[in-house]
């Protein structure tokens, strides 16, 4: 459950904690993401010391491979891919949703077809909870429609509805499943792009009552003004003792601009694809290994980073391994960039702290902006 | 150099060291392949790790990436990839020989065409011993000529000629350029599957003296049967004092086989290539993980193996990784097999000391023959 430890002055920015049955994450605070029970090229143990307090995983992936019966022989998640730390798992929404043509929505639920195998599957509200159950997620995400950017407002509306309905239904499936709330269940904030659709998303929410609230559909392909417009109607309408959890985002500047706002936590792929790819987030901005710059450059890629990465590699070694094409190269700098990702969300947190979160937003920002 | 410790009272396998000036090499001992200057998948703190005592890499694929002049200003191949053993380089006569058509043969040298870029190059025996000296190798292997399965006699005694001419070249230029023989230098017995060019090659190679003797050109299509002959009919005119070396094999019962006949040293892609396809060696047989059986097996590959992967993962959790394309699965695999063949060594050591050599190659071999 999450506690409000500590308010910013002069923004929005807060410093507090959640609670789980697999410990706690100091928040504002970033999940790598481990879609399919793995946080690409990394085991569990090397993310958890790369400093990441907690990791998001996906019901859809999970639910296809290795599905609920391997999971629930395995005891659960955790267990299954030995990571002890809080985990968060997003209900699949989005997934199934950018699914079409090969999804229908029905007011029961969805269905639709495996990406993998074409075979068929329907999801309910109750099952996606279920799910989740099955897997120990610690927080746990409702079923919704995630609209992609643009859509109308009429069908933006519509599809409110269909989310709002499930909100309800999850809600009350969850309550007659708990054990002791020892697994929390998040609300999910939809509208689109449309404040006073954000608005009664947010006041329906509250009516069924959730232990955090998300904001979704944002990143789906607007420009970055409206996203933060979004972001700023939104978050002074969620209550202040429930965690704000902005998903799928994102990129330090976008952060920064969030917490500013109030979030509390995040995911997303960034730090885990752009290593796989060959970038590096630095406290003095990205470095594209693969650049023939750093052919003959013997430093390590952050001189001020203590990560394995870091403490036992140079930039032309990973360069070379890059142009090899070999996997050693895409683990170092996925797990980098985690490390940077922790270590930047607890220099946020210190700063809020001490007052000063202005200040590292400006000088982080000014990498990245 | 090598020290003869121990050696068996009923075969005629033994029990040494090999000095170099980053450690000792055990013998009988494997070396895992670190072609490009990384084992694949894994950190060399990893291989240390797992119980490898040292390492190959191969001179041809360094000298086209990342090239001399990179891994000179890195302070050679030690610091270059931080691994802080031994480090065997093969010559790469092997791969400029296997890119037919595109080298050309001549007295001085051959010349060949990158299989990357089609670029030219010329290895003559100096340089080849020359750049094996700026990678920092402990153990250096002249340029050969490889002669695949079936090779007509006339055009093996041909190639065998020029091979020493060769090994002799590359020992002169040696004695130049060695400084304290802090390198060592081995020739390659070659003559394909002619029992008299063998023992012709072992000979001529006596008399030019090196630091160790290499059997090459086996495992190169010829009939199990076939290589079996003539490592037994090679070994035995080798000098006691002196490391012998079986490469580019292999498989446990080959392992067994050479070193009842007297081998020391081993290389092979065998554990790292096997582990990236989804097999895993036990003292028990191999082990397919991508098999269906293994979906619900919660226990480790090896429940007797104290490796990375078996203390944290299990079968089904590593199934379910193959069955996504996951980069871990790979890595996991790969260290758990560099664990056994270390493991398998140093037993066969122990096996040898205590006069048992026998009685575990029976034993493992009932697995693995």
């Amino acid at each position: 459950m999450f506690t409000l430890i500590k308010k910013d002055k002069t923004t929005k920015a807060r410093v507090g904690k959640i609670k789980t049955s697999h410990g706690e994450i100091d928040t504002p605070n970033f999940a790598p993401v481990g879609t399919v029970g793995a946080v690409k090229t990394l085991a569990s143990s090397e993310v958890k010391q790369a400093g990441a307090q907690f990791i998001l995983s996906n019901a859809y992936h999970l639910h296809l491979r290795p599905g609920a019966d391997i999971i629930k022989q395995a005891g659960g998640l955790h267990k299954f891919m030995n990571w002890p730390g809080p985990i968060l798992t997003d209900s699949g929404g989005y997934q199934v949703f950018s699914l079409a043509p090969l999804r229908k929505i029905k007011p029961d639920g969805v269905e639709f077809q495996s990406h993998i195998d074409g075979s068929r599957h329907f999801f309910t509200p109750e099952y996606v909870v279920e799910f989740q159950m099955i897997l120990g997620s610690d927080i746990m995400m409702v079923l919704d429609e995630c609209v992609h950017y643009p859509a109308a407002k009429d069908y933006t509306e519509g599809s409110l509805k269909l989310t709002i309905d499930w909100a309800k239904r999850s809600k009350k499936f969850y309550e007659q499943r708990t054990i002791n709330n020892e697994q929390q269940l998040y609300g999910i904030v939809q509208g689109g792009t449309y404040p006073d659709l954000r608005k009664q998303a947010v006041e329906q929410l509250l009516d069924i009552g959730f232990d955090g609230y998300a904001i979704g559909g944002l990143s789906v392909g607007e420009p970055r003004d409206l996203m933060y417009e979004m972001i700023n109607t939104t978050v002074p309408l969620l209550p202040e003792d429930k965690t704000r959890y902005l998903m799928g985002i994102g990129m330090p500047q976008d952060i920064f601009e969030a917490i500013e706002n109030g979030i509390d936590i995040f995911d997303c792929v960034v730090p885990t694809r752009n290593g796989r790819n060959g970038t590096a987030f630095t406290f003095e901005g990205k470095i594209v290994i693969r650049n023939a710059a750093y052919s003959k450059d013997f430093r390590p890629v952050d001189a001020h980073c203590d990560c394995f990465c870091c403490k036992n590699y140079t930039r032309a070694y990973l360069r070379h391994l890059f142009s090899i094409d070999e996997i050693l190269a895409l683990r170092l700098l996925s797990l980098h960039n985690i490390h940077f990702y922790a270590k930047l969300m607890g220099n946020i947190r210190e700063a809020i702290s001490k007052g000063k979160f202005l200040e590292i937003k400006k000088e982080v920002c000014s990498c990245y902006c």
